[in-house]
């Protein structure tokens, strides 16, 4: 364990993707090159364009990732508080840090040598399967709960399916659909009812399906549609 | 390489999230061990409760992962197209496929057994680390994507941020804001006027700010009102 980590923090540890199917001897294994350091507000963790070398997990307060911009401003990236990991992605990949961070806050910030990582990983690829296997599944709920949060109406929904099947992005578009209706509505999360009523609202935006064929009439007209919103398209619904 | 991939193929394997980073030897030491699969429509790739043992990509056609409920209904997990990984979490985690996997279409698959890949990484941890640093963006920049979508009304937003400062989940509540508001903006992905203007509005809901001061006087009315439809709000807003 790194100097006087309190079990506390080693739980929160144990929450964050990253490292959430470790092993508690894995994990054990990994802190044991893992450095706490409290920064303070308005100090410097690391800077835009250092040779990235750690990773870091925040333990308490807050930190801000920023870019700076060419005509001299700060743009935000990202702000991590508690559980939070942040700059592994350049840390990994063995590459310059494209941002700066900088603690927003008093904080106490954990930070863990890659060289040290990549000694475990050597010693036990074990560890990195757990990780890689953390971050897939974390990256799997996220998917699902954009395709959840993007789906304005079931119409749109179904319209935004149909163009990712479609080849042409403008004029007409004529498409096989890749499984059955049921599973369509399935995989859209509408029952194969809606999934109906969507094709018939479809209609009236060019849309003609017949089996498991679809004809689109005017492709940009549909990406119009997925593209306005909620509001506007049950407005022209009504119309 | 394994049996016959197209260089197509191996084209779209570098794209996908998992394998993005890699160097080309790194890609072509972990193909080595990949076989390529032709499955017919219907046919079963894996099943459910059976030891994962490898994970697969999909290189043509659509795969269906299904989860059988205690009903004897199927619960549609994801479907999965060209240039997607699917089963790798479990695959990677070393325990049982929690679902099944069937392909709707005649498809294309890669398998790549995960004793390989321990094997891939025992000798170079990079191989490792450069997936990590693939996934660890692709997370990121997954849940930027979330933020920027969850965001409601600009109130709306301002109403979860302050929410997931407070202690409390009924009555009142008086916190700090963590830092200035500039930076609150910025992270919220609004102007520092917008971020005015919320704030004007929330006291309608019986917010207080003051200086680097928030009370909430109802944290159960400011639930509401994040849980509330655009189109609500802005009814009420103009009430």
């Amino acid at each position: 364990m790194p100097n006087n980590l309190l079990s506390s923090e080693v739980e929160k540890l144990g929450e964050i993707p990253l490292l959430k199917r470790l092993s508690s001897e894995a994990r054990e294994q990994l802190l044991q090159g893992a450095t706490k350091k409290h920064v303070s507000r308005g100090e410097m963790i690391f800077f835009q364009d250092d040779k990235a070398e750690a990773f870091f997990i925040v333990l308490e307060g807050w930190v801000k990732v920023f870019r700076a911009t060419s005509s001299g401003d700060e743009a935000v990236v990202g702000v991590f508080t508690r559980g939070q990991t942040f700059a592994e992605g350049a840390a990994f990949a063995n590459t310059n840090f494209p941002v700066s961070g900088e603690a927003v806050t008093d904080c106490v910030v954990l930070s863990i040598s890659v060289a040290h990582l990549a000694g475990s990983i050597s010693a036990d690829p074990n560890i990195a399967l757990a990780m890689m296997s953390s971050l897939s599944m974390h990256l799997h709920q996220l998917v699902l709960q954009i395709e959840g949060l993007k789906t304005h109406t079931g119409a749109q929904r179904v319209a935004e399916f149909l163009l990712n099947l479609c080849t042409e992005s403008s004029g007409s578009c004529s498409l096989i659909l890749p499984y059955d209706k049921a599973l369509i509505a399935g995989r859209l999360g509408m029952k194969p009812e809606s999934l109906s009523r969507a094709f018939q609202k479809l209609k009236g935006f060019g849309v003609e399906v017949k089996q498991n064929r679809a004809i689109i009439s005017n492709v940009q007209m549909l990406q119009m549609l997925v593209e306005q919103e909620r509001t506007v398209v049950m407005h022209s619904q009504q119309a």
